[in-house]
């Protein structure tokens, strides 16, 4: 068994969190994740908010383990989802694009684990003086909103930077990555893409199909002039925006190209104006499974690889 | 002591190599890596025949070590160079930016030990089949040409990909970047980035100055739209250049404003002028030390840290 201070703080078995994935992570595999060990992790992003309460409530009748929900800092009616998710004392908060210093008397009040995901030591910093109980520190290779750090330069300048515990997110997606962020100084993990292919995952089968046959170089980084860059498989409608950015485009309709294309990947899995979120390491993302079989393997790959790392000591 | 295949292959103490950094890697840097026990570089990449061969034999000179050269594949006088590392019969030719297949023969008939960098995993398997004896698997945060897959998506995939050695290079430069490099299936690591500091490295002060202030968030990678992306660190003129590709600036222009800044920078220490290429871990390099202090601190820490893995399993 790998157990770390992630487990102890959140009541989990396996120190692993799924990512909140916005129009993705919903109440069926928020509580596949939980029954099987991990965090489960509902998105808020929809801004909706008696959506969010219901898929809340839903998750509790699929799952009677903790799960947490992912709040994008930079969303519509951030407040209004701060209250509610204090409100359902859910276990645990993953907060994006900011801080979210001003929520965490409230969340703590309620007894909520409260972990932001960060892409730099100077943004954990400010959110480990706001009084977070941990920090996800995300690699630029993971899917959808990116930073520029990678996570392997990102997670031990970020473990050197906070004394609270550290969680490795971006490019992990087998026991190799989670022994890795391990040696990195990581105490737990963060799994998107690896999940977009789980069984309970409720995505277009277009989208399932396009992470399946990812190889190591099929995503692609849009929007980083209009200073919101996410990744996303490589398809004709991504490598168009990609070049757009390059043209004499406005910002308003480099902005509207990507209007409801996230929508029509995950709902309808229209290959020609979807776009398909994911991380680089979608390319050895291969195989449907269950949530459970899943974390079950990368935990049992992560033993035997930290069991055997001795032996390149002589 | 940590001693792996790509030991035995170079004749090194350590399976660490030193990256090949234009116009930086000089006979000095190099052979007080390879005294130290690592693979030292020198960078072939002025192109001038004579200068090249002259570096190589002072490097003789200082060392009676195995040391490499770096050959950029798409850069001048390739085939010159090609012919005279045969004839100088060096350990070792590191090559970037392709395939070296068709100069493979050559270099192994005079014994050199023949290691491609490679940014993907399609490319790693070229190479092994033209006949390379490991890969170098560049992850896109270290300094100088980047590619798009980061240190940690790539290298598992380099490494499910081919069935020679792999070396993972890209934000190392400490023992836990080694100790993870190892988990992800490499069984060696490339350092650029940290021999910035190194004494025996001859760059400029204000150069050095640079890399010892950086934070994790002070690189900028610039030149995407020219589709040869460099990663520096952020400077007034390397802002100034990301802007310009967004702008109708053509391509020439664009081109022009990079040409002579890396010796600017090197050589003159302009802060105005100079790109000064770094990695994403330069936030974490914060010390001079000679070549042999940073080995002997990078190897005993990763060897503290692989010792102490299994303590996460119980």
């Amino acid at each position: 068994m790998i157990t770390t201070s992630v487990c102890e703080m959140t009541g989990i078995k396996y120190p692993l969190l799924q990512g909140g994935m916005a129009h993705i992570s919903d109440a069926a595999l928020a509580a596949a994740v939980s029954n099987a060990g991990g965090l489960g992790i509902i998105s808020a992003a929809s801004g909706n908010i008696a959506q969010i309460e219901a898929e809340i409530d839903k998750a509790r009748t699929l799952t009677d383990k903790p799960f947490g929900v992912n709040v994008m800092l930079m969303g519509q009616n951030v407040d209004e989802i701060a209250a509610l998710l204090a409100k359902k004392k859910v276990a645990a908060v993953t907060t994006g694009a900011g801080n979210p210093e001003r929520y965490i008397p409230m969340w703590k009040e309620a007894g909520i684990t409260v972990i932001p995901v960060v892409p730099s030591a100077s943004l954990a910093k400010l959110c480990a003086r706001g009084g977070a109980d941990a920090i996800i520190a995300e690699g630029g290779e993971s899917g959808g909103h990116v930073g520029d750090l990678t996570t392997m330069a990102l997670v031990p300048q970020v473990c050197d930077a906070v004394d609270i515990p550290v969680i490795a997110a971006g490019g992990i997606a087998d026991g190799r990555g989670v022994a890795a962020a391990f040696m990195l100084g990581a105490v737990g993990v963060q799994m998107g893409t690896r999940f977009l292919t789980a069984k309970e995952c409720n995505i277009s089968r277009a989208y399932k199909d396009k992470v399946l046959a990812a190889k190591d170089t099929s995503t692609i980084v849009t929007g980083k002039r209009l200073g919101h860059p996410v990744r996303s498989i490589k398809t004709a409608f991504s490598r168009a925006y990609a070049k757009a950015e390059y043209t004499q485009i406005s910002n308003d309709d480099l902005e509207n190209m990507a209007v409801g294309t996230l929508r029509a990947a995950v709902v309808d899995g229209d290959e020609k104006k979807g776009c398909f979120l994911a991380g680089q390491i979608a390319g050895m993302v291969n195989r449907e499974q269950t949530a459970a079989e899943i974390i079950g393997e990368v935990f049992a790959e992560a033993e035997n690889i930290l069991n055997g790392a001795e032996k390149w000591v002589k």
